[in-house]
């Protein structure tokens, strides 16, 4: 969405260069409003304007623009300026950023960074996709035991500006194994006590997440016991990183968006809906699409081969979609239901028995009810030729819900158990099977009865 | 998950009362670690090992137990000693767990909270579900501006203890309104110069929440701004409490997972899948399937009218399936991605005209690709007698495709329109009403170019 109220005044302070008006624009407001009024300016304007916010504050401007907008300006703009602003930004984003940017852009920029933050950035670009390591920032308070309180303080209040948090001061060694952790609430409390030491405030039973971990597991983690920030380790303890709070959101709505494309058999997006190319979003669609078309064109042969049966009771062709879509529905929820549940934590590969034992219960329920309420539409309404014939539609109805409930809920925790992402087992690949289960348990049920 | 490990180690503990090791076993860990260590024991014995914690550690402790474990010792053990431990916990907390336990046991712990503990659980408990107020905790630091940094600091250190956040400082006047905000980390940043003002500190132009805004949208708002906390106001202003950062995330997860299960067509649950009764699961379930059976149903209907036109082209029924698996899965994969969107806060019923156009697009390529391919399927496989018959089988696919893609994407922008929740109009709810459609489009294609 973009706020228009404010451009006309602001390319007229750009017209008129009016220095005073537009540094006024810069500070006065939270930078997200800010950078919320600048969203309908071109890179250039938009960069015109933030040179009148001083470095950090420029920074924070451009931390709130969407990502194209941000990819836009880097990629227009005087290599020399962005470079700045791209020290300036945390670790992380601008690991992110400039992966995106990618190519040419990039091995332009990168000799224009100190080396010490050029060195960061290859190394954070090391890690796995989705690890960790890809999403931490180095910028974290990291004190030694002997520090006192009045001391760590002093320390504090001389770094805050360069750190991404410093609501969590981490204690390390020399050579910054992770020792134990001191809130600032912590810190506050103990005002009045200036001379204690870090180490005898410090608790020293840590939550941590491995470098290699999964981004998905670790926002988990930070959920369950209510963190601000986690520490990110290396296999022998050492400290190189946290993952913050504003991240840890971020990621706990990248993870359950790409689920339900997934569930929906639409291969993720990177950006939003409305920015990705209509081709993009074409092929990340129809590659789904066709898969699924082909598994679906398996049951055109099935019916064939049930071709006499079909002549003899046209009938039975009327009952089709409702006998598919119910198994396919059932199906739905069952692989939704047991596909969010792993990935909240609430149930692991390890519950498969207590998955299939509920399963089959509500197969049977389920399956029993829609089956009674489908005899007595199938039989009271005419279409099926006399209440004999019509029994055909609640033992398929109930095979077809226990098969539904009981492919929906195993094939994700199949898929878990192997290693892959159990959304990939989207509901339209569990309705593909099913369609196909469907059609052979509904003809042999119906010429098992019909042909008595 | 339960963790076994410890269990006969605790038991024997208790059976000896040694005071010592219970009182060890309370401190040495993080209280979510040492909460999970006793979720295997029964609600006298958990009770009986947390009488070895003080009651703020209680408290700690008691709040990582899973909600079925804390309803359990609420209702069990004896109402004096757990009023105590439901004063100490955070007011959001408090509320959610008394509507939980519901009515003889709330009447009989009432009378036993202090009255201004009771008075604001009656407060909070008075917003709707779901709203801001509903989920906020008054527990907030609130100053005044005339306070220096000295001050703040040793008033903070005081009341540490009994605040959910003291990263965010609040500066309200003498009647509660809102008038800045001081971070915890400009406040330390400041230590300097000890006699600043806070007034001088706060920032004014504050992001906040109205008591009533439904906490998807709060949610959305910390997100965007990397807030840690945002505060809920009142019509006039006035700070009633404020939301952290936990329970914004605890808020993103329970969305986005009610909304798959709304996509699925699921009720969403309030429990977790495996702790849910198989008979409300059942229910929850069941209403939607049997929705979905009825409208079902209908396509029966529909296919009866053609009687003459399958049994004079029963290959047409073979394609059946496939026809209506493929509009049900374009208009499903339409569906969530705007369904998702709206979620994000990506797309707004404004952007309406956009995903049309959008979606027709997408609807023209991939009905267009998956009809060209369904043809050479049709003909080359034989199951359509002809070249020229064949060409039913795309023509119905473009078409099909077109209106899955249109109904998946506007249907949950008119729910969104009307106020409803877009999730609603479920993947299933689309896809039975494509399943009509399809029918009728399908055969109007084939007598149409049959009967010629």
């Amino acid at each position: 969405m973009i706020n228009t109220l404010y451009l006309p005044e602001l390319r007229e302070m750009l017209a008129d260069s009016s220095e005073t008006d537009l540094r006024e624009f810069c500070t006065a407001l939270h930078p997200a409003r800010t950078a919320e009024f600048m969203e309908g300016l071109s890179a250039d304007e938009t960069w015109r304007v933030l040179k009148y916010a001083d470095l950090p504050l420029r920074e924070e401007i451009f931390t709130f623009f969407s990502p194209e907008t941000q990819l836009d300006i880097l990629s227009t703009q005087d290599r020399g300026e962005v470079s700045e602003l791209i020290v300036e930004l945390a670790a992380d984003d601008r690991v992110d950023l400039l992966e995106e940017l990618g190519g040419d852009i990039v091995d332009e920029i990168l000799p224009l960074l100190p080396s010490e933050v050029r060195r960061e950035v290859l190394r954070l670009w090391a890690y796995p996709e989705d690890s960790a390591g890809a999403v931490m920032t180095t910028e974290a308070a990291k004190l030694s035991e002997v520090l006192t309180v009045k001391e760590a303080l002093d320390e504090l209040s001389k770094q805050s500006e360069s750190l991404e948090t410093i609501y969590y001061l981490y204690i390390v060694d020399d050579t910054d194994h992770l020792r134990g952790l001191v809130s600032a609430r912590e810190l506050i409390s103990a005002i009045g006590k200036p001379q204690t030491t870090l180490g005898e405030l410090m608790e020293t039973d840590l939550v941590s997440a491995d470098v290699l971990e999964d981004q998905e597991e670790v926002a988990q983690k930070v959920a369950r016991y209510d963190l601000l920030a986690i520490p990110v380790v290396d296999h022998e303890h050492r400290m190189l990183g946290i993952i913050t709070h504003d991240d840890v959101i971020d990621v706990v709505r990248e993870e359950a968006t790409e689920d339900a494309h997934r569930i929906a058999a639409v291969e993720p997006l990177e950006g939003s809906y409305l920015t990705t190319p209509i081709f993009t979003l074409t092929w990340k669609r129809g590659m789904w699409l066709t898969i699924l078309f082909v598994a679906a064109f398996l049951t055109a042969f099935a019916l064939r081969h049930y071709e006499d049966g079909l002549k003899t009771w046209v009938w039975l062709a009327w009952f089709l979609p409702l006998i598919i879509s119910t198994g396919g529905n059932s199906g739905n929820q069952a692989a939704t239901l047991v596909i969010t549940s792993l990935a909240l934590g609430d149930v692991s590969v390890r519950d498969w028995l207590r998955v299939v034992v509920r399963e089959v219960a509500m197969g049977l329920l389920l399956g029993g009810f829609l089956g009674a309420l489908g005899y007595a539409a199938a039989w009271g309404s005419g279409l099926a030729p006399g209440a004999a014939a019509a029994a055909v539609i609640p033992i398929t109805l109930l095979l077809i819900v226990i098969a539904g409930t009981l492919l929906g809920a195993v094939l994700p925790l199949l898929f878990q158990r192997v290693g892959l992402d159990p959304a990939l087992m989207s509901s339209p690949f569990v309705a593909g099977i099913i369609d196909i289960l469907g059609i052979v348990i509904y003809m042999n049920v119906a010429f098992a009865i019909l042909y008595r």
